[in-house]
């Protein structure tokens, strides 16, 4: 099914659905309206019928949604059924809390391995997953199917990085570096998940805040 | 100044306008046209212009924008004259990655000290930050004037975390757990940095393309 233009907006919330729907589900809840979910989650009911009408009806005006129904749409549209396979590059302290912590399973993510240029760990495992030497990253790629390559490398690498998955066959980058790579490396799709635009958004909200508790 | 109800899609745009101004600027260049900075940035000159109105008049028309003031007034705007105080609370692996690699200072944020459960890890220091016992954050937070709590800690530990740091007085939380606190602490703000909705957002966009590559 393909979708047409729908804006960034809405696909950035599809995940905040989600994660409050799998909550009601959890909870033994079998329907919700969009007031009660637009409660909890700071937005209007309008805005949330709007939101899924972009991607077909899902309600029925005055019975609400059915939560089991729309998870399952929403992990569709997410692509959460795909399965998609990713690799890791750089094992260092961020790697190693992503491949720790972050839970690449839980959304049905396959890590296959990870990478990384320092000898104490090429060879070593983190939490079953495999450290290799960087050496080998454009073989791997070539000889599986890699979907998504997460690069936790210093920026300085990060374009050099970039340039060996995308030439080797990668799709998609998840970028955790602070280099934007998003111009150079048509054809790939990238998102930059960056720590310093966040904690700037934060500074810029704090900053006004004050400012108005000063006048 | 009171800027009233700019779009938060604007806001977010500004660190990477300001990362971009960086970049000319330390490469000398002191003029930029938005046509210019538009093309750098996969924006339109028209897109740029109306974003920098929103905070006043920065350009002239034909003579583009002054680099240096155009970053002087960017970096005003998103508080980083403010010098704003920074804790981080969890030192694990995501906690050691924020103190060794993300630089804080880089924007003028200044991280006075971290705190974790382990007791391995308390008294330690890491590049010069001291690691403390959790439980001398309610008091550190009161003697010390903290503007922002960054929550590195695991989900389940997240919102009694939150409610420590908001009760002695932090006015703002970035929020790097898998819980969402947005809607839970009212009065103090919450920016949170999620993982998961970022490599879901590229799971739509990687799935969206792959369907239309099969029609």
């Amino acid at each position: 099914m393909k979708r047409g233009n729908i804006s960034q907006n809405v696909i950035r919330r599809l995940p905040r659905y989600m994660r409050h729907l799998e909550g009601l589900d959890a909870e033994g809840v079998e329907r919700v309206s969009s007031a009660e979910l637009g409660k909890a989650m700071g937005l209007t009911p309008s805005q949330i019928r709007q939101d899924f009408s972009c991607f077909g009806e899902f309600g029925q005006q005055g019975y609400g949604y059915s939560v089991k129904i729309l998870l399952s749409e929403l992990r569709g549209i997410l692509g959460i059924n795909k399965s998609f396979s990713v690799i890791l590059i750089g094992a260092g302290n961020l790697g190693h809390a992503l491949i720790r912590n972050f839970g690449f399973g839980r959304y049905s993510f396959r890590l296959l391995a990870a990478f990384d240029v320092d000898p104490a760990l090429i060879g070593s495992e983190i939490a079953g997953v495999k450290i290799f030497s960087i050496d080998y990253l454009p073989e791997f790629i070539r000889e599986t199917h890699v979907d998504i390559a997460v690069l936790a490398v210093p920026g300085l690498s990060a374009k050099s990085i970039a340039n060996i998955v995308t030439k080797n066959g990668v799709k998609a980058i998840w970028n955790f570096t602070n280099i934007e790579l998003g111009m150079d490396n048509e054809g790939v799709l990238v998102e930059d998940i960056s720590f310093a635009d966040s904690l700037l958004f934060l500074s810029y909200c704090l900053s006004e805040s004050t400012a108005e508790e000063q006048e």
